[in-house]
């Protein structure tokens, strides 16, 4: 475990899963506010076979949740691309990512990219550019804290998304049905007749 | 390891990855002919959550590797689908099938349904009913041991390609390069002149 790490409440990992490149970010809650305690890029394209790609998508997000101890886990997660072969491909490195994840039981949550967007510029249609600068003003960033690839903001945006899905006040939520509101009261359950 | 394992010469785990049903076949290959050490399938539909089910496949295969420890591992992988969707969620599952044996260094090959359906039967539009009576009569399995689900065949089909395919006498095949050759061959290369 990396030095510092208790400081946090909880710890979000986001992910932008790609064949080519894939971008990691994380986000430390302090006091109830987001700091990045990392982010960065795992450069796939140097590794000419498929499954090579695959391998070190697995190695490199095991690695990064030994490191960090992530509670939670954001991907960013296209629902439709341009066609099944491409699909396919990202299929297959969202799916050894989450197997990182998942056999640790570390929860995981997709976001549309427009669902990213939209929570973190207020605007669903903008572009990498504008997502990097907001994160750069939100979460208080230097200029040379600004990474080159922008798979690695896109990927903090994923994160600091949960973070603002997962802290929204909760509208009041009655039972979701007579058995669930029977579950947590028993004893508002009358004895049957004849019983 | 199972008792037994030893008496093979080569281990070879095929699986057919669904997202509702999983197959899977391993095949021992003893004196060079192959026959059935397990089939089953994984059943998938009880889990409601996508990730469980991912979660699922993770560990089984992680399981199926460590008990027979294969050699090498056939996928049966479609290249083309219905939609984007299904694929990204095909995808998914393969991934995580993957992950599972790359991190333990087997390595993977992938068969098209269409070159499994022509290895086994030679009629590459072979029904699953006529791929399972190939393989009942190929490796000779009674009644009683044929599977109710034919994703256990299936998935027992792919390891039998690998089987064939890789066991193919080769073309005789001249050295790649002149590289190659003088790695083969030290004996035949001549001091470097003023040497």
């Amino acid at each position: 475990m990396e030095a510092g790490l208790k400081q946090y409440e909880r710890i979000i990992m986001g992910i932008d899963p790609g064949t080519n490149v894939m971008g990691y970010g994380l986000l430390g809650v302090k006091l109830g506010k987001p700091e990045v305690i990392v982010m960065g890029v795992i450069q796939l394209s140097k590794f000419e076979s498929h499954y090579l790609r695959l391998h070190r998508i697995f190695e490199r997000v095991t690695g990064l949740a030994e490191q960090y101890l992530p509670d939670e886990v954001a991907l960013e997660a296209p629902f439709f691309g341009k066609n099944v072969q491409s699909m396919l491909k990202l299929g297959r490195a969202q799916g050894v990512a989450m197997a990182a994840v998942l056999q640790r039981d570390i929860p995981v949550a997709e976001y549309a990219p427009r669902v990213i967007k939209m929570s973190v510029t207020g605007n669903g249609q903008a572009s990498k550019e504008q997502v990097a600068n907001m994160l750069k003003h939100l979460l208080k960033l230097r200029d040379e804290e600004m990474p080159k690839l922008l798979d690695a903001t896109d990927a903090l945006a994923v994160a600091l998304t949960h973070f603002y899905e997962t802290g929204k006040p909760q509208v009041a939520k009655g039972p979701k049905s007579w058995d669930d509101f029977l579950k947590k009261n028993p004893d508002r359950l009358a004895p049957r007749r004849g019983k």
